[in-house]
């Protein structure tokens, strides 16, 4: 049988995550390979009822930590629920996020404690890791930017914070890619999807035995 | 100004909590005295949407930490935008479950690690006890009879466990009780609502300066 692998993409908003996505899991499943597509928050049901709670641009009373836990609650739902079974499936599982989003966005972003949020993290998925990370990395001003381009009115919850948040998440992520060289990889986001795809495409034969 | 007084009631489904807690908050509003009568999960109205999605009987796929983790979202919410203000304000906070439930039920009842339990009611509530929990106890079997006697048809998720899980929980109730002595009282729930109402006032009395 064979071995599942688990790739998380990681990055700001605006970094081009679904649309490498997209194009990563066509790659593959051309090569005859499961490919289970999915994401953070969400992904199973009752973790997409979770999502719909985070995202509600309606909820500005929202506190730090209980957006945290509601994270953490979907996050496990989605493992139990859809990662695992695919994994032991044999399948590449490609998450839009997964558990260094919540490290960068609620630690780094918004200050909560990094040790909790690790503490969260192994809580809510017994300890298990991505086999490898793409970090797609680009400026916040740029990412701001193509998010502002690409929606036409639409405004979720998330992207209302301002610059100076969106910058203190991608140190995040730096700092991250930093302390974990064995699972966190980058990938120049701020380059055309052709290049993006070929570096992404690079890094994951450099790392995986797919 | 007045201080503020927590005031939790714990105990099995059937016990009588609501019933009490009316009647508790007539006798405490005649005295002239703010008193705020909510609930958990639920009583904020992010609070009341995560507490959707725990009771819906349709969602039997729930795992036990994603259980655990919305109401400890649930409860952080809850505690920040309802609880803590009330407080500041003086008043007398009635509140049907707090923290211990989430020992006696996703501890004793379903096996989740109690110290990880404990960990996350510190995180949620920054270390925000209840100065007095009153703890309607009866034996596992009368509160499931009252519970299926009162509902006509209308099953939440929670029901459908067995006795032998609600015989856990009343233990692990029991147990909270024995090590929290100062914190925890017992009022015997199997009396009739006079008497029950009578015991908890005196509990009531004995420790709270009101």
């Amino acid at each position: 049988m064979k071995q599942g692998f688990l790739l998380s993409i990681e990055g700001p908003d605006g970094s081009g995550k679904s649309t490498l996505i997209q194009e990563l899991a066509s790659h593959f499943s051309d090569t005859g390979r499961e490919v289970v597509v999915t994401r953070e928050p969400g992904g199973a049901r009752i973790a997409e009822q979770i999502r719909e709670i985070l995202l509600n641009p309606d909820h500005a009373e929202m506190e730090a930590k209980t957006e945290l836990l509601l994270y953490m609650a979907s996050r496990r739902q989605h493992l139990v629920e859809k990662v695992l079974p695919a994994l032991e499936r044999g399948a590449l599982v490609l998450m839009d996020r997964f558990i260094d989003s919540s490290l960068a966005y609620q630690g780094y972003g918004r200050g909560l404690d990094l040790e909790a949020i690790h503490w969260l993290n192994q809580f809510a998925t017994d300890g298990k890791n991505p086999d490898l990370t793409l970090l797609l990395d680009l400026p916040a001003e740029q990412g701001l930017g193509r998010i502002q381009a690409n929606r036409s009115g639409d405004v979720d919850r998330l992207d209302q914070e301002d610059l100076s948040w969106h910058q203190r998440v991608r140190q995040g992520y730096l700092q991250l890619l930093d302390e974990n060289p064995n699972r966190l990889v980058k990938v120049d986001a701020s380059l055309d999807l052709p290049e993006v795809l070929d570096q992404a495409l690079q890094r994951i034969a450099e790392r995986l035995s797919l």
